[in-house]
């Protein structure tokens, strides 16, 4: 299941057209903190199908009994370009175990590239909910191969996979390589055209040099 | 109409909870923080009523056809319960401009005290979207005094009236003297009592004080 | 004694450069952002002169014996230019009680101006440090007047006065008008002009409208 | 060359303290919020020493000659404990571009453990200022093979090597290991000892751990 977070129209739109920009994104302050705003956003409306358990509270006039989060997920995301999105996760569930996840792009001489898995540092995920972010799923297979680290450390009771913007294709190859059962997507915008080298077109370019720099 | 967010559970009651809580309150960084995450997570479901414009944006890889925000609503707050509430909704509208009204609660010697708007900083609302937020809607009193000194300076398109927590009471009493048009109240949490001096039973106390000290 | 934090050179210039760029300004996110981060490191040059009491604490490895501060300073500031310069020293002093006064300009027929102090939240300030924060220092008259109405709770045993610009006049009018024991004043620039109305030259502009918009 | 920022006290103590204190380390919020003001006061302090080119700006008023950062250092940290502190660095030098190194510690049976480079997303750095930052500073053999790994991508004009909390012999291992013309250390603390598994005594334990959660 994908759900989509612009098919109904909300700040979120504000924010990913002001990431697409490529006037905006000359600022990446800004850049990095509306990452930061779609990752609290992503946070919120995940957070509606997590477990609360009610509490009783006692406060300076009374005792009140409000649901409190049963568990807090694990946040896992990929280095380097998500880290401002795992940022705005981390700030909404603040008490979450965290997992980081290199995807690192090597260039062939050829023009292909493929992904490596470099270094993953990872929490205690077995049977709990983990939701795995990155900014950009353009072909799917930093996500895949993440989501593939991560299970070698424990199986989730369920894994939220988002991305800020996606691809058609990068969507599909998700679906076929990730098992559906307790998994489900979220995007922010989906994207039709992918390049040769794998952006997403129209996309936003490079989110990890817009975010940090051009790598060497 | 009277939206209440915690109606269905989310990471809001968490916040809600901590907001609440007389062992967390002793943290103020923490009990501010919290008004700022709900005030992110109000403007995020109240930004889903606001009118969008699709723009023609440049990416670097393409162009995108994206929805942004017609205008930025108003953001109004009463003085100085609201303000980390108010810093919440600043920053998911970070072009909006603002308005600062205080209201001060004067105690007078047989127990009773009535609320002065003794400031007042109001930007250009004619004809625009308000949202107008404070912390607590105990009585009712602040908020509707605060309303009617914002529609001195102009007649809002439509005003949202925000609360984190309410009393039932004060929400009769908002939706008695505020005309029921173009108005949507958004709240959330409701409790059932108040305390003779207009605390919300169980509330949270005294917001003002728990983020930023008890008054002289 | 008057400390100016920018005789030498170091971020803070920056950070006052982008702050006084009319292009930059168009941003009011990153206006509010430079004058919190501004705060933060006012907020670390005056913890330099606070008093420290050493103090046991339980590592998970052992016990150190480290400097915490002995009281936090009282944050005052003043309505509504000082909000996100206060904002900044509130992040660091995170335990800090806090005042907010008002300072109204009234605009007179014949051009003229007088400063109306109309709302003054203040917590317990006998015997206690306070930092008196306000973003311009023009004519001197609201710092002066705010400052009255501070002592009108109570004593301080120290106050740091501090603006991000201040004019040459003003500061002439803060020195003259407020006893100089116990008083330390901070700014992040000097300039030499002030207009008929008042404004700082070159100054920034109305750090008010810039960081919230223009009044009505 | 070794600037102890604690040497004078500071709010930074106060900072030092919590972090250090292991009851206080139970909220990973305020744990990481420390090491980001920790980072933005490192930061400042760095700032002195960096370059400054006097810009003409245009205000709404006038014209003003201000002195503004020449080059924005590039900001290197180890992960993942390094991130919370870089956040703080990145937060005051928002234009600049990072890179970022992972430095895994690999534990043997025999009890030993040695450090491996997996992952290093480096930007240019050639005849750049860099500001190489990580949490702990204990035997020193990561901050080492950091900046063994960085310098393989260019020769920085200057190094400023940062650590929130360092050991005696982590810094003679340091100044053994790396050419000290064009370095200057930064530490917040010098602790005497450390245990056999390297950890800093009294120290504040696994900062990474305390940041993110144990690792599996």
């Amino acid at each position: 299941m994908v759900n989509v977070l612009t098919s109904g129209n909300s700040i979120l739109n504000q924010f990913i057209s002001e990431l697409r920009d490529s006037e905006i994104q000359k600022d990446s302050l800004r850049f990095r903190h509306n990452l930061e705003r779609l990752g609290g956003i992503f946070a919120y409306e995940i957070s509606k199908n997590l477990s609360y358990t009610v509490k009783e509270v006692v406060t300076p006039l009374g005792i009140a009994n409000v649901p409190v989060l049963t568990d807090y997920p694990v946040l896992a995301t990929i280095l380097r370009a998500g880290l401002p999105f795992h940022q705005g996760f981390l700030d909404f569930f603040d008490k979450s175990e965290n997992a980081f996840i290199s995807a690192f792009r090597k260039h062939h001489k050829d023009g292909t590239f493929s992904i490596n898995i470099e270094y993953a540092s990872v929490t205690e995920i077995e049977n709990k909910v983990v939701i795995l972010c990155d900014t950009m799923l353009a072909s799917g297979s930093s996500m895949v191969l993440a989501f593939k680290e991560l299970v070698t450390h424990g199986i989730p009771s369920h894994t939220h996979i988002v991305a800020a913007v996606a691809s058609v294709e990068g969507l599909e190859y998700v679906k076929k390589n990730i098992a559906k059962k307790d998994i489900t997507i979220w995007v922010g915008a989906i994207d039709d055209e992918m390049t040769a080298q794998s952006y997403i077109v129209p996309g936003l370019g490079d989110a990890g040099d817009l975010a940090y720099g051009k790598k060497h």
